[in-house]
């Protein structure tokens, strides 16, 4: 896939470096032609996200951390694999919104990250998605990402 | 794998068309000879189901909502591959639980998915399942299940 | 991957007889090189822990929980593989820990089962995470953890 870097400009947005390693686990890992991705908050830089959506949290505002968390994981997509030339699907994006229990617009918060995702890729970045409502989340961060994508096979390899 | 339509039909349930494509994600993806499924709710057709578990929504109906949302992603396999017969394995059913904090009876709620899979499809649709209650979810379902099946090779692609 | 049995027993720790198979779905399925296995419950053999994290169950006990969870999805592949020679990677760690709305260190409840994995595994056993806080879990367990893992064709199938 080719992301169109005009479109990201023009929303105030980019990419930074990924979040550092830490602990026992990895960003991301492959497994045949898939690669998965650790669940990645809505913090992209210096745009981050934090609080209860529906009490804390407006919906326009949790559109923007599904934004920042699913850029934090294209920043992984991105180092991990040099660009995103290799990526051929978004298999996967599964949405897990900071909710008090009456908020029930999951999906409209979960929009703000697929939408963004066609945007940037054309519509071949259609995926399958989830969008729940979850208790807590680590840090009090307002959304949480994790993904499966493809990738082209590596002849270089 | 064969669905029995007699079991369906014994049960008073059907498989209605699938829901309509919103947005910037789809209903379900190939990848390799796997086919992922996006969270389907607990609405087939007028068969809906909304509230939370444990004070608005007893055990026995939180059952059959989880039967909805199963035929709920069945209406998409069935649209997607032309009927079942391309259907190998029913690989993961993930189950999320509109629920209030002291419920703990989602995996019996799951099992009117499970349940339901077997009866319509025979052992062979044994599948790995999760179960958890979260907070909240979108529109007030009372369930939403994610799945990822196997698929036969399409020879004709 | 070869699981140090010495530091399993340093810790006092153990692998248990596989959770017995109930009702329609079952604790591990392959589907091509991938091993999927259900939401295991933070209860091995006698070690279980149940609870709310956060007002009933504290950070250091819930890591134990994490433990138990995880240990208890290494039996599984254990009974299933007949040992862990054939584990290659572990693709996937997904992990519902049981909190209360306040309770923002599900990463750090996330750790007592990853680091785990690398102190019996080796690094090899880095893997992919996502750690969200959910509402109430079946049984009220403490934590659930869902795994996908990779492993090596069988030649002898």
């Amino acid at each position: 896939m080719i992301l169109n870097n005009d479109v990201l400009q023009a929303k105030g947005l980019k990419l930074n470096p990924p979040p550092a390693p830490v602990g026992s686990y990895v960003q991301c890992l492959q497994s045949g032609n898939q690669l998965h991705l650790s669940g990645g908050i809505s913090v992209n830089g210096d745009d981050a996200y934090y609080g209860k959506v529906g009490t804390e949290v407006d919906l326009a505002t949790a559109q923007k951390a599904a934004a920042a968390a699913i850029l934090n994981r294209l920043a992984v997509i991105q180092h991990e694999l040099g660009g995103f030339e290799r990526l051929t699907k978004i298999v996967a994006v599964n949405g897990f919104v900071n909710s008090s229990p009456d908020f029930t617009d999951q999906a409209k918060v979960l929009n703000g990250a697929s939408d963004l995702l066609v945007e940037l890729f054309g519509p071949e970045a259609a995926h399958t998605r989830s969008a729940v409502g979850v208790a807590a989340l680590p840090l009090n961060v307002a959304v949480e990402i994790s993904m499966v994508v493809e990738i082209e096979p590596d002849y270089a390899g």
